[in-house]
């Protein structure tokens, strides 16, 4: 029987576009960083980091077993301690979260149950502004525009007395796109002095351009910014749910109080190795710079027009309706991303190994040159 | 410098009640069970299980390690699954919750924000009552009888149309108290035909008494009952923060679409394997009992009177102010539970390794016979 592998390797230079993949990381990179067989179905459909979490990641869950029976309050609050140091902020001004995930939902539980408004653009990352509609809140939708970017203009235009918070995820999931960094800061500063602005920053770090602000930023100047940030993306680390919010002690307070689960004495013993751990940090921003440019260049292949992307995913124009291609993918093993309304024509595929990749370019030429 | 395993066992005799402290744990045991060493501060305070997470649970977080890049919800899904046919209800029964206490947290939200009135024994464990309180729920506080076991016929009679639920942590915490079996099945089955009856079961594998119902049996008949469990207790894994509640499909449906946090994958793993390690959860059992046996020759030996308790903690009259006898514990190196009013001249001790329990008994022996 032929293996995946095999079958891959047989159809090497594929339109030039499957680059050696038996070189894929080099001997010391797979020593070093330990990439993961192929599943039987690739994930390229959630914004993960496959080669996390790092070898020195999983050291320190191994000597962290013997807390494991302890509640993780002590654990925590040590972390919020350090993340505090490493952002130059408080403690008081970190909240250690279940996944950011939990910060967005009991963000938008505290400031908009009950009849408040949150100016959210459309498409985005949802999680805040579900959770908030089933606790009484409205949304006020402004669509991107046509670059897919946010329309800032239109959301500040759209604040009134009855808005309590602003969602931006920036850059944006799904489309990839990075607010002009002093648009941002412009944006923070005049808008926060009508609401509260929420930036996600679970993609920060893949930002491409150099020096772009942190939001963080705007906390430290006291502005009624709050930021989310994660250790899901980047760190490989989306199964141990844990990621932090960013704000004012003021503000903080009034979101603490709301915490409903709080993380666990293993992603917190995790997320403080993670942060030490440059070489696996460099790694992954690495591989997924490269993973990138090989979908880039399937992309110009296929003449799919497609969002420069300061994310691990890439929002392209599939040419045809996601409720096709999604299954027709998965039919060929990679599971791609789901429908973003209203862009039922595009696509949204993370970035997964470069061997993920691979196949991900492979189904692709089939379906779209066959 | 004396140890202070060498300063335990110069003492060894006091009151006849240190019981031969080098052989606390067979060599066996000690193999199969990997006792913790002596933290620096000893922990009774929290009703931990010092002896989880299991040797079988931890090496299935390690080969678990490769999913930690992965979101949990199929691995949650399928935990659910395996815990729907353990308890012969539908999946669509379970949810998985980071710890019990999301579970009891958002049930509050659920049910009795904005307004709705939740009946509770007092003292009892809060987390679902301070929760709710925050969002509006009134609290319907019902005392303890005189021998700290909930008195439910009161808590009956004081339901009204605005109850919408009744909380009881049975065995309670923190009392170690058990509703003897038949008055709560009939209490159960009467008051969940007015409101929602929530029957959190955290200690339940602690029970002395032989067949005790589980309130699941309830949920099967399809009445209004929630269920809570953990393993965070028997299973020691309370810094995994996993835990589950079990209610008829309709209630469930309502709680689901609130959870905020959900549990973490290497959580999740653990759990499933928790559930087939037997050895472990008897060895637990088993070690409960005998601190429990030395506890209670301890205060029968200082004449202080003490709950005969169905939990892995020990309720016990001080005759001192808890808020004198607490500070005083840890000057002699070991946490209890801190004050559960009104009962300020009682002290909640966890059960700890036998080694640990000798500490709490010399430090007591200390403090009560200087």
């Amino acid at each position: 029987m032929q293996t995946r592998r095999d079958w891959l390797r047989s159809s090497l230079g594929i339109g030039g576009l499957l680059l050696v993949p038996p070189t894929i990381l080099s001997a010391q990179e797979k020593s070093d960083f330990q990439p993961r067989s192929l599943d039987p179905i690739i994930r390229l459909s959630s914004n993960e980091n496959p080669y996390g979490p790092s070898n020195r990641v999983q050291e320190r869950i191994k000597s962290s077993f013997i807390h494991g029976c302890r509640y993780p309050y002590a654990y925590s609050d040590n972390l919020a301690e350090q993340l505090a140091i490493k952002h130059g902020v408080s403690p008081e001004s970190i909240i250690i979260t279940a996944g950011s995930t939990e910060g967005l939902r009991i963000t938008g539980l505290t400031f908009a149950s009950n009849g408040g408004e949150i100016i959210s653009g459309q498409p985005t990352f949802l999680a805040m502004m579900t959770y908030a509609e089933q606790w009484g809140a409205s949304i006020n939708w402004v669509p991107v525009g046509a670059d897919k970017g946010y329309d800032l203009d239109e959301m500040e235009k759209r604040i009134s007395p009855k808005t309590k918070l602003i969602f931006l995820c920036n850059p944006n999931n799904p489309t990839g796109t990075l607010v002009p960094a002093k648009k941002l800061v412009d944006f923070c500063d005049s808008a926060s002095k009508k609401a509260i602005v929420f930036s996600d920053e679970a993609y920060y770090d893949f930002i491409e351009t150099p020096n772009y602000p942190s939001m963080i930023e705007a906390v430290k100047r006291d502005d009624n910014v709050i930021v989310s940030k994660t250790f899901s993306k980047v760190y490989g680390m989306a199964g141990l749910r844990i990621g932090y919010l960013i704000a004012k002690p003021e503000i903080a307070a009034k979101i603490r109080k709301n915490v409903v689960a709080m993380s666990n004495v293993l992603a917190v013993e995790a997320a403080k190795e993670a942060l030490q751990d440059d070489a696996f940090y460099q790694f992954s921003l690495a591989k997924n710079r490269e993973a990138k440019k090989r979908i880039y260049k399937l992309l110009d292949h296929l003449n799919l027009k497609y969002v420069q992307s300061h994310t691990n995913f890439i929002f392209f124009h599939a040419k045809k309706d996601i409720r096709e291609l999604g299954p027709a993918m998965l039919a060929k093993g990679v599971r791609i991303g789901r429908p973003f309304p209203p862009f039922y024509d595009w696509c949204r595929v993370s970035t997964g190994t470069l061997e993920e990749v691979d196949f991900f370019i492979k189904g692709m030429l089939e379906i779209y040159e066959s």
